[in-house]
């Protein structure tokens, strides 16, 4: 029995678009003979659906477009994809569901038992479970588990939430092949506990296991595909493509086991495409198709410039120097030259005079103000006042430039260099910043050696450096780490002074941009800190 | 048996000062003679706890203060207090209980069984359930029933929420009063919906219920205090203040119903009561004593004022008027006026040279631009940026402005006048807006009378009016109430238009200060949407 695996990339609530990949992918599926094919879950609806699913019309309009979908769909092909259902029964008032068509009918359908409320999920919110025993079906003689998402993730040994219960470990009717709809985020190198989830669940069903996943951007989240399918002890059979749509065939009773089925690919080089696809997908997803930002002549524009020119080529992004009155040279020629190297527009915006103005505007009224956080947050405002002002001129996106160690202690002026309508780096240590860097110096010097080198700084006073304000960075890292990703206790002196900068600072990342998620846990919506507390512990 | 009810306004995580307020409302009470003293929920932690429960360090911190203050709580007095305790079965890491306390020891451990994971509430997140039929307990010989907060809403007609039991409907043990533990946050009338859920709940178990509810500012939410006994009838014996803290002694075996228990409070008082109480806890609670903001000589500036007077007093408010090349003279005069009134700081920074300054600087690099969008989001930051350095110079807090009307449609600069740590406005409509400022007005003439029947302006561009770039106020607030707070349908052309306003503005409101709830339905973190959808329906 051949089985496709498709493996799209969906905007949540476009159901037109999304109904077409859908009809599109199965006549694709059709020529290469497929019998079955599966979709990710929410695959009309997109995911995650948030509190869309608290607006009864837009279910309504879901329903809609499912019952035209349906009639369109190739007779001769069982369909899988997934959608949210209502819930007939007392609770949620829905399901996250799997629904099988054949012959322009809903035949089945299975819901979601293991829902996920941690992090960035909230499914708990809108969605009621359903019983994964009863998700068996006969389709052309051979039988079949559908699992969706959560459901393989009962093994509290692999899973750092833990479930009051794993569905699977009181399974034991004889099936063919499982088959698992998901729309399971990225985070960096999470493909290898994915597998390894997989291989248990294959074991433990023994059968096959078809893993479908979701592709693309959305949002904070990044849906990294790869899509594979593995038999009863684990070996893999196919493999679909990573941070990019794939269709893959796997025949469940021939297929033999693949060799070396994709390259092994280095962290650095995995986060580099994840960022990118992350990228590129909010901006389109938003309907823009440019982008800017702020290039300083420092490390962290510096990245934003090359994911940026990767997302969206290079004729759609413009790179703007705001050299200050305590900007270096130097600073300024290490960004033309990387603006030079990656053929992207540059300009140079001075706003010295502006900066002089608003100074005496506001002494005029408060008198002489000896030099300090007045004025260099309006020399961080004003640039974001420029690069805001740039937006409304060329309908462009501003890129903020913030990174993970730098949100932590709030190392950042809101308003200032906080602003922006998507934070593609706002998840990696300034650690992963320089390693990044690095990475895409591997074959030439594309980033000027200078601008990896030389001491971070944030040039709004003079000869200042981030080292005056916060621990080196190399331990500030590790506390990040510590205290933000794996939530531990501060131990080390350090460690309380990020703590207290942390806790202390959580005004400004509620009103940051959203930020791609590429650790376990990233700032943005996966994370909900309260303002008005005192719980420094 | 007489029973206190402990209204108290605690900080979240501030451990410390939670334990010592406890420590003196026991001894209060003791002085009343009461037998037992009852507090609201999470008494120690604060509500709502939010990920802060994903840091052990914490709850160890919790469970250290509360061990210190059990052993200093007066012997003589049952003591039940709200506390976030360790699952010891299967599930969610915590429970959301109450602890009776006797004799310096912990007697007994009550859980929640009734989880709200709807609008701003994510107890599954963290909290596992109890069972409320489990929660009977003997104190001085009288049988109680002890529930928290939403155990009693299990009521499908009460609540907009659809629990999936009602643990309440099945109990019918005999019991001598039912005690409600609650952190039940205010919206608009909330205490009559309140009282109707007690009162079916009273009538339910035959007898007494004692409700007890938190009271103060946290974040986004306003707890408006208003315990209250009720006999078995549904009578009220004895009533608490609202928006304060308070302390009242009941008698379920002897009180009288109360006749008249508290005056009527009208509307548009009760809003001004929770909206002064909601921005005081905020500012005071992050430690820092003074506020200021932009005062145009419109309404929405006009009411923030009055309420930042009463939250903070006259001596901590500054209202800095910022006259652009749009301004008008009355502007100015009636933001001076009302500043006068109100015996606050009146400070005006004229801010042309800056603006004349940025648009210069900005053309120097694009070229000469046709007055537009650029221009007007040039002056709205300019602001931000000059109230934003008011907050460095003065340790104040920048108070935001916006109203619930104009941030559904995103009628706001971001980063521009949506600047501010708070805004105790944002979940009014500009109805609301209105009414309130006709109520400060009730005696005399606080607010001149010419600001609230002027047409409302941005002031931007020559002769502007909102009404040029908005539906009247009258039909948009209509809108407003029907797809934001009830979530309905479009269905009017001017519900179309606002309904793809607001989806497409949603970036805007991702940035946005924390909002004061006040309506069952607010902007801020009881509302999860995404960015990059499309989902118009």
């Amino acid at each position: 029995m051949r089985i496709a695996m498709a493996q799209i990339n969906n905007t949540i609530g476009d159901f037109k678009t999304n109904s077409a990949t859908i009809l599109k992918q199965c006549h694709e599926a059709l020529k290469f003979g497929a019998d079955l094919i599966v979709f990710p879950e929410c695959a009309i609806f997109g995911y995650t659906p948030a509190d869309l699913l608290e607006r009864d019309s837009i279910i309504k309009a879901q329903t809609k477009f499912i019952n035209q979908l349906i009639k369109k769909l190739p007779k001769d092909l069982y369909v899988l994809f997934g959608a949210i259902t209502d819930n007939k029964k007392a609770g949620k008032r829905y399901n996250n569901s799997a629904l099988l068509v054949k012959k322009n009918k809903v035949i089945r359908s299975f819901s979601k038992e293991l829902l996920p409320n941690y992090d960035v999920f909230d499914e708990e919110r809108h969605f009621e479970s359903g019983k994964l025993a009863d998700n068996l079906v006969t389709i052309k003689g051979k039988k079949f588990l559908v699992a969706i998402c959560e459901d393989i993730w009962g093994w509290k040994d692999l899973n750092p939430f833990q479930h009051d219960h794993n569905p699977l470990v009181k399974f034991n009717k004889k099936i063919d092949a499982m088959l698992v709809l998901n729309a399971s985020p990225y985070s960096l190198q999470k493909s290898s506990t994915r597998l390894e989830v997989a291989k248990k669940c294959a074991k433990q069903v023994k059968a096959p296991l078809i893993y479908v996943n979701m592709v693309g951007g959305q949002d904070e989240l990044i849906f990294d595909g790869g899509s594979f399918a593995i038999n009863k002890s684990g070996k893999l059979l196919a493999q679909s493509l990573y941070f990019q749509e794939d269709l893959t065939l796997v025949n469940i009773d021939k297929s033999k086991t693949l060799i070396n089925p994709q390259p092994n690919v280095e962290p650095y080089e995995e986060l580099r495409q994840a960022l990118v696809l992350g990228l590129k997908d909010f901006v389109y997803k938003i309907g823009i198709k440019k982008v800017h930002f702020g290039l300083s002549g420092g490390i962290d524009s510096a990245l934003i410039a090359c994911l940026a020119v990767e997302a969206l080529g290079p004729n759609n992004v413009t790179a703007l120097a705001l050299p200050g009155p305590y900007s270096s040279k130097l600073s300024f020629d290490l960004a033309k030259k990387l603006a030079s190297n990656l053929s992207i527009d540059f300009k140079k915006v001075d706003f010295n005079s502006t900066y002089k103005a608003m100074v005496k505007d506001f002494e005029k009224t408060f008198g002489k103000i000896k030099f300090g956080l007045v004025h260099e947050n309006f020399q961080a405002r004003i640039r974001g006042d420029i690069l805001m002002g740039f937006s409304n001129l060329n309908n462009s996106l501003l890129i903020n430039t913030s990174n993970k160690s730098e949100l932590t202690v709030g190392y950042s002026t809101l308003y200032g260099d906080l602003c922006g309508g998507i934070s593609p780096i706002g998840d990696l240590t300034k650690k992963q910043v320089f390693g990044l860097c690095e990475h895409y110096n591997k074959s030439h010097e594309l980033i000027p050696k200078k601008i990896i080198t030389r001491p971070p700084t944030a040039e709004l006073k003079p000869n200042q450096k981030d080292s005056d304000s916060l621990p080196p960075y190399h331990l500030l890292d590790k506390s990040v780490e510590k205290l933000v990703v794996h939530k531990k206790a501060a131990t080390t002196a350090v460690d309380k002074r990020v703590l207290k900068m942390m806790m202390r600072s959580e005004f400004k990342r509620w009103q940051a941009p959203p930020i791609l998620r590429v650790s376990t846990h990233a700032f943005g919506q996966g994370r909900r800190m309260p303002i008005a507390h005192n719980a420094i512990y």
